[in-house]
Formats: C-alpha cells, sequence, structure tokens
C-alpha cells in the first residue's frame, strides 16, 4: 500500500493530504507544531464532508478515507514507510536547506521528495544531497484539493525517471501536471500571473479604468473562456484556419502592444494603496474570511460544474453543428 | 418603444442582434449584402433556440422574440426611427469612416452610435462629425450573448452624457460595461490578452514547456478562479489582510519577473508555426468547426453554471464560515 508522507501542515500540506487521501492513499502528517496536525485534520474532516456535495471527495465513505490519515509525532515517524514526500514546509530557502538535509539522511531508498514552493528552485536547497536526483519542485496551485494544475520542475540534477515518477502519480491521484523542462523564475503559473498583473497595475495606475473594472475585464470576459480552453486554444479558435491565421492577422496589433507593455514597473505604494482602498470598499477586512469561504465554495462548484459540463459534451458530438 | 439597429450583420453583429432581442427590444437589422441579413436572422432563430434550455432566451417565447426582428432594405431604413445604432461593420478604417459619413447625415437627433471595433479608436473614424459627441466605441467580446462584458471607450469628443446612456443601455441588456476613461491601444481587454499571449509564446519559445501545457497551466489553473474573481480579488484572498501584504510580500518577486518579461518579441514563422502544428495535432484543421460548436455550447453551460452558482452563494450567506 502508498503510504504519502506530508510534511509541513500548513494551507498547502493539508490540501495534499485531502487530495492523496480521497485518491485511497494512506497519508501521515508531520508539522513540527503539533497544533498544526491537529488542525490539518480537523480540515480534511471538514473539507470532505464539503466536498461530497460535489461528488469530489472520492469513492470511500468520509470516515473510511479519514481513517487512512494518520499524524506522526516525529520527522522520522513520518518518513519511515513512505514511498512518497510532499514538503509543504515554510517558503523559506534556509529553512528549506535545514530540512532537506534531515531528509536526506531519513528517507528510504528510491523514494521522491516533492517540494510545494511557489517560488524557490530546487537547487537551492538540494545542492550536494544524496538524495538529489530524487528531489524536485511538485508546485499545486492553492488549494490543491480544489485546483488540479500541478507544476513539476526538475533542478538541473533531478533523473528524467523521477520526473516519469512523479508525472504518473499526480495524475493517478486526479491531478493536472506539466512538465517544466529546467528551473525558471516564476516557473509558469507565476509567469503568467506577472504578466496579467504587470498589466492590470499599469492600467489603474495610468488612470484607464479602476481595479474593479479589470477585475470585471476577466471575471466576465477573458476568464470566461480561460476556465476551459487556455490562452492558446482560445485564439486557435478565433481565426477560421486556427491560430497561424490569427497571428498574421492580430500579430502587428499584438507586437505594437508589447512594446508599450514593456515597461517593468514597480508597484509603488501610492499604487497598492489605492487598489487596497478600493478593495476595502468592495470587501471590508472584517469580511475577507467570509468572502474566501464564499470563494472557496464558489471554486468547488465551479470545478464539479466544468466536469459534469465537459464529461457531457465529449459525450454527445454534435456532427450537425460542424 | 426603444429600437435598435444593428448596422453589419457578421458574426457580432448577429449576436448583438440577439441580445437586444432576448431583453425585449425591437431590432432591425442592415448589412449592404442581403444574404448576411438572411443568415443573421438564422443565426438568431437558432440561437434562441440553443439559450431555452439554459434558461438565456429572455422571458418571452421564442416566437414573440424573433417577432422583434426585422431586416431592413437599406442603411436609410434601418436608421430612420432608431433609438441607438449598434455599428459591427469590418474592421477597416476606410470603411468605417465612409460608413460614419453616412450615418451622420441619416442618424435621428440625439441617437447614439456605438462601435463593436475591436482595436480602432473611435477617433479615428468620427472626427468632425456633427454626431461625433455621440459616437463611441462599445466592444463586445465575441460572442455578447454569451460573454457579457462590454468595454465602453469614449473618443475626445464623446459627451459624459453619452457614456452614461450607454453604460444604462448595456446593464440593461444584461451587458457587463466597464468605462475607459481614454482612447488607449487594445483597450483593456486586448491589453490584457496581450500580456498574457507574450509571456505564454515567451515559455514555448524558450522550450520550457509545450503550448498544451501553457493552456492547462491557464484552464486547469489561474483561470478557474480569474473565471469569477479577476487578477486583483484572487490576490486580494490571497494574504491574510489583503492585497497590500500580498504586495508586500510578494511584489519584489513580481517586479523581478517584470523585468525578465520587459523583452518584447515578434511571434517568428517559425515559432507560431510550431504552436500551430500544436493545434492541429490537438484539433485537426477540418475539427475546427466542430471544436468551435464545442466551445460555444461549453460556453453557454458555464456562463449558466456561474449566474446559479453565484446566485445560490449569494442567497445563503455562511457567517458560520468566516
Amino acid at each position: 500500500m502508498s503510504r504519502i508522507a506530508i510534511v509541513g501542515c500548513g494551507v498547502v500540506g493539508s490540501s495534499w493530504a485531502l487530495v492523496f487521501l480521497r485518491a485511497g492513499f494512506e497519508v501521515v502528517l508531520f508539522d513540527a507544531a503539533p497544533a498544526a496536525r491537529e488542525n490539518a485534520a480537523a480540515f480534511v474532516r471538514a473539507a470532505l464532508a464539503d466536498l461530497r456535495d460535489q461528488s469530489m471527495a472520492g469513492p470511500d465513505p468520509v470516515e473510511q478515507t479519514i481513517g487512512r490519515l494518520s499524524l506522526a509525532g516525529s520527522l522520522e515517524e513520518a518518513i519511515a514507510g513512505a514511498t512518497y514526500v510532499q514538503e509543504s514546509a515554510p517558503e523559506r530557502v534556509e529553512i528549506k536547506r535545514e530540512l532537506y538535509r534531515t531528509l536526506d539522511r531519513l528517507v528510504p531508498p528510491n523514494v521522491v521528495i516533492g517540494s510545494s514552493t511557489s517560488g524557490l528552485p530546487a537547487s537551492s536547497f538540494t545542492e550536494g544531497l544524496a538524495t538529489a536526483r530524487r528531489c524536485l519542485v511538485v508546485h499545486p496551485i492553492n488549494p490543491p484539493h480544489l485546483i488540479p494544475l500541478v507544476e513539476i520542475v526538475p533542478s538541473p540534477w533531478t533523473g528524467a525517471s523521477v520526473m516519469e515518477e512523479v508525472t504518473t502519480l499526480m495524475r493517478r491521484i486526479g491531478q493536472s501536471p506539466i512538465r517544466l523542462t529546467r528551473e525558471i523564475n516564476g516557473f509558469v503559473v507565476n509567469r503568467l500571473q506577472s504578466a496579467m498583473l504587470g498589466e492590470a497595475f499599469r492600467l489603474v495606475e495610468d488612470g484607464i479604468c479602476t481595479a474593479a473594472e479589470v477585475d470585471a475585464a476577466v471575471s466576465n470576459g477573458l476568464g470566461l473562456r480561460w476556465f476551459f480552453m487556455g490562452p492558446f486554444e482560445t485564439i486557435d479558435l478565433n481565426a477560421p484556419t486556427g491560430i497561424a491565421e490569427y497571428c498574421r492577422n492580430l500579430g502587428p496589433m499584438y507586437q505594437g502592444l508589447a512594446k508599450e507593455q514593456a515597461d517593468p514597473r514597480a508597484w509603488s505604494a501610492s499604487l497598492v494603496g489605492a487598489v487596497e482602498a478600493e478593495r476595502r470598499q468592495a470587501t471590508p477586512a472584517e469580511g475577507l474570511a467570509l468572502r474566501r469561504s464564499w470563494r472557496d465554495r464558489c471554486l468547488a462548484a465551479f470545478v464539479a460544474a466544468k466536469r459534469r459540463v465537459l464529461a457531457e459534451a465529449a459525450a454527445t458530438p454534435t456532427e450537425k453543428d460542424a
């Protein structure tokens, strides 16, 4: 039986636990703070109950799924017998370095260690370790029990077979992995988000529209297509013969815009302050927690709706429409 | 009774007709090509029938809604008695200039002319017209009967009251308007899309991942949140106290990425060719039409699901979750 060790039980580690549990794995949690382990277990129990309504809690009854979860009193105990380690420790390179030196001694032979880091390259905390070729970044989008994307990023010394093994594991638990060929700042997701945020802040700073209007441009416009097609498929379907025609027609326009956007700006205190003020009008500070639970409830419903609609659409080809 | 003239009945004009009709307006269509008028009427009839399943066809029976649609044999006939004109002519400035010179003579007093142009500033085809202060860009995202966002962009001489009037009209027909303060290349939507596409092509050109993996990063990751929150609200909810804290923590990382991304590149023929080849593997040329009908069917279902989920979420506040 496969047994997953989750090291670090904050928001990300807790959600990872849920992902592995509902896929049928045994999961053992460890966090240096005992309270964090207890909180994670409570989170998993509550989230599993919520997900049942969306058919996203896995095939087993909640009690049986929860029964596969255990809390380890020490890192040694968590790692012993693990077949995969998902490290979700705090995002500081000195913490990761120390942790990986310990993991390097403890981890059983051939076991892979994936890091949830959203920004640190694996090379920055695995160089010289005996286990280095079994270490890599396995970066989820928070929370992974609702958002399937996982970025798999090798360090220069990660083994090709390790990349394969983790890809297979991620698919098996229902996540959607992409594999970067090499380390790059921000990986793919945060680079795309960076491009979007850079222009979003630029539009507000230049007084073109409000932050709420930028948000509407995405949530009532671009985001409706990006929800189920990426940027490439979106434009591929927007010209009769596909993306090459689209680029012939609109490439020059985009090239012109790209030049205007090649203007990296720091987000000034006054700009951030203005956006913060606008956001606090929409959602006051004391309403943020409630808004987050609204977000997670909506996200679960949308992900469930997406699965249902895509399955129905795949099951009913409409040749007549073509 | 309000009567909308749609001038230019391609894909965009036809969808606009549907938007106004289902909102209860009378609509008169004109296109210089008689076949285009007939095609538009056929499209409206078919789409209304499809939308009924999603409760997006308006309150009236289909026959009654269709009964408010008429085809004009001439531009004069279309414009006479119109209370608003939505111009959706081909995207070439010389065509727009000539059309607007004619509209300038024909349009009744006080009637506003909104242009569907996705890229031409209104100042480029309305300068010097008697009606210039009543002309502006009212840019939909295609197709407007499924995607509610509308960009309202004034020329330097568009009247403030005209902006107000069109905003009110767009809200009344169920669209979601944003108002730019001034003309800017690409408006808001295509500037945001430009930022996204620029980085998407850069990642593929640099061999970091495939085009399909970029698409997955959005459709299985970022796009799930952007579907119902924009980029600002997304990061606002990703730090305990909101966006200012998020920017304090991650601003330096994004600033570093922005510098790497300040590298405007033309999309080379070989790069576009590689992405085109990858896309044609996923969807062969002969399958594009079928894939477009898949897209529109999915889009309608997702927009309907979004309305339902957001309405339910708003109706069931969960103070206990906060």
